[in-house]
Formats: C-alpha cells, structure tokens, sequence
C-alpha cells in the first residue's frame, strides 16, 4: 500500500493510493476505513508522507561515498540528527539560506517506523517498520565546519520526504537514483549499505526510542553534490517512487 | 505565571500553579480557562513542562567552561540539536546506557518558545518566547567521540525540562545553581553567557523556524561533572524555579 498524507483543504489528512482504470487516485484514509476518493493523485497535493520528531540519520554509509570523501570504513552506524522543522513534501521547494555558497543533495533510502522501537533486535527489527519512502538529505556544505551540524543538516526545508510510504516495497535491495535536472548524479542500490536497515535500527534503539512516523535515514551513496536554485532534484527508488523537489532561495527575512 | 503539564491519570494535562493558604495547588487550564483543581502541588504528577518537536542547544557559551576545557570564544553560538525521544519530566531517571563510563550533568536555562520564530530580530526576539524552565543537558562524554553528538545528547531521558514554565521570570541576569546530591557542583548566572537569549534566538532562526512549544537550551557554566547511578541532581534558576532527577540505569533489553 501506498500510503499519502495530502492537504484536503482543511488540515492534513491520510489517504492512500489505489490504481483506477483512468489514472491513480488518492482515497482518504480514516479511522473507521477506507473513505471518499479526495482527488486524482496528480491534482492532490501531497505532503511529507509521516510527521516525524525524531529523525535519525546515517552517515558514511556506502563504500563509494567514503571512497570519495577518503573517509575510513566506520565500525559501527555513524549517526546524526536532522530536525523535525527541515521536513517538506514533494513538490516543495528546498531552500538555500543567504550566503550558503555550496547546498547539496543527498539521496536515501528512508525508514519509517510503524511500532515504538526500542532495543531492537536485529532479526525481528523490520516488524517495527511501517514502510519506506525517500529522502534527500539536504547538507549546506559551508557549515560542516561548525563541528556540530545542526546548521548544515537541518535548516527549514533540509529534509525533503516522500512522495509516500511504501508498506510493501518487497524484499530488497532497492535501487536508488539521484537526478539533478533530469540528468543521473547518483546510482547505486541499498544492497550495497554497509550497515543494512535491520542493524542500523537495532543501533539506534540501543539509546534512542523511535515512535511511529519517526523516520531514519540511511545514508547516500557516492556522486553527492551541489544544487542551486532553479534546480530540480529527484530521489528515484525501486518499488518505493520518486520524490520531486525544486531548489529556490529562502526569502528574505521580514523586518519587524 | 507557573504553567504546568501534569498527568492526570487520563493523560497529559495543562496547569498552572496557584498559591493557596495552605500550599501550592495546581489548577487545571483549558481552553475555556481555568478549572477544578487538580491536586497540590506535591502530590501532582509533572511531567516535562512542553512538549517540544525541535531542541536547539547552544554549546560554549559560558567563558568560564570554555576556560576549563581550552577551548577558544565562538564567533556565532555553536548550535547542536537533541532530540524529543530524550525528554523527561522533573522526577524521572535520568537512565544511564548501558556501557557508558562517564555520564555529565550540564545545568541550562531553557527557553520555551510561545509564537512561530523565524528571523527573529534580535530587538524583538524575547516576544516570541512563552517563558523559561530549567534543563539538564545530560551527556555521555563517552560518545563525543562519534563526532556527532546524537548518541552522547539525545539518548532516552538525556533532557530533563522543569519543573514549569515561568512567564514572568523578571528581567535577568538570573542565578543558575546544579546540585548533585546536595553539593553545589555549578553556579554562575546567565548574565555570563557569551552570547545572550535575544542573540541565540535571531541565530538559531536564521535557519530553524521554531514552533510554540519547541525549546532552546543556552549553555552551561564550567563545573560540568560525571554522575552515577543512585545520584540526584537539581538544577535550580533564580526566579524560575529547581529541576530535580535521581540518575539510574537503562533498563537491560528485553529479548522479543
């Protein structure tokens, strides 16, 4: 199933995608069942497809991304944290804040989680798991150098997600592709992880508690780099879709 | 006024703290103003005074810290997130993971944020913010040797807020103290910090837009230090009020 969270009009709602004899469509989604037909899925607008808190993310990730940055194979899942504020839909545009001189995508694989995850093992971690959708890790560059990257990783609009949770995406591994401007800038497949989806969420939940809709991310593969507004970025994953972004320029602040 | 968030048996519940003849009640709010009574204040569940999506956490803001660790004056505050699985109230263990040797209490001013903040200006920054409480920004030194600090600050139960948001704080510069046990193991007050709430406030939403409810921690003072199982730690701001946890360990996993 394919699950959507889309804006009806009046607030957030879930719905879910079925395929019609004319065309997809998004059927809402509601506590006691299946509801109305909100719309067809090209003319509903869709919204990040989870609303997480926590969002856990994994760097140096693939071997060819290390090979290229010239980074040692790490031991264990090197883990960081992007900010609930940086997620967007599909469709919105990522911002590049005033005076970032370098903002780059990243492509992933993105976990969502179904059941309160905590402590998991790594045999039974993917029954925590509620499905998968796609993510770009938006890093502005400049600020890698804070040490911390809080700046660098989770400025408003950093975390693009969707374009929807993918709840039987099959077995894996998934291939991933990055286009910047409909031209191919990362391709690989997620069997080439080197901590995969299981071992990386029984890391996490050794000291971070994950709830359902938080997400992980689990690192981009090599060919990251930069994006300027104008750009149009897509992260195409196998048997999950492709999530569709603009790059514009964050607006100036308001005086007040 | 005092606001509080209390369980009420039926789940998280806002209040506020009246003094009576005989002791402080708490009153519950709602949405068409205050309510019964919910109990004395002593006798009140609390639980983390908000419940905050995004934790902006400004580190190297006191001299005299920077002086003890060696570390140089920042240009611009070093921000760095936790996360909100790390929450808890005043009263709740703080959990030590299992493996970690040297586990640190850092005592904060904590900023709770009352209206949407995005470029806020430093003139106007403070009529954004709901009131303050006090944090601990506990930390497993142990991890700061990932890099990033996702293990070593957002681990479960690693943000004690509390006990309530004050409103009417005064003016500032206000007295910071963190106990353990008893002993007063920091003391410095917030008109130290290197860079102050209005200027950490216009930084942090350069690039981060706060929403009511989120939370900013302003740094600690030197005298960081380890605590151990058994221990009890308060930290308590002047005109604010004391946040006080016992410390113990993380649970061992349950095999599922």
């Amino acid at each position: 199933m394919r699950l959507v969270r889309y804006d009806s009009g009046q607030g957030p709602r879930t719905g879910r995608v079925e395929t019609g004899g004319d065309g997809d469509v998004v059927r809402e989604l509601g506590p006691s069942g299946p509801g109305a037909v909100a719309g067809r899925l090209a003319e509903v607008v869709l919204l990040a497809p989870c609303d997480p808190r926590t969002i856990v993310c994994v760097g140096s990730n693939y071997p060819c991304q290390l090979a290229e940055k010239g980074r040692p194979r790490p031991e264990r899942p090197a883990l960081f944290l992007k900010a609930p504020n940086a997620v967007v839909g599909p469709g919105e545009p990522v911002l590049r804040p005033a005076g970032v001189e370098r903002l780059e995508y990243e492509g992933e694989l993105a976990v969502v989680i179904g059941r309160r995850a905590r402590d998991l093992d790594e045999r039974t971690a993917w029954s925590h798991v509620l499905g998968l959708t796609c993510a770009n890790d938006v890093t502005a560059h400049d600020y890698r150098a804070d040490g911390q990257w809080a700046r660098a990783k989770s400025a408003d609009t950093f975390c693009p997600l969707g374009p929807w949770i993918e709840t039987e995406p099959g077995a894996g591994p998934w291939g991933l592709r990055t286009t910047l401007n409909g031209r191919t800038v990362q391709e690989s497949d997620t069997g080439a992880m080197i901590f995969d989806v299981a071992r990386i969420l029984a890391h996490v939940t050794r000291w971070i508690t994950l709830q359902p809709g938080d997400v992980v991310l689990t690192g981009s593969p090599g060919g990251v780099g930069p994006m300027t507004a104008g750009d149009r970025v897509t992260v195409e994953i196998d048997g999950v879709g492709t999530l569709e972004n603009p790059v514009a320029e964050r607006p100036a602040p308001v005086v007040h």
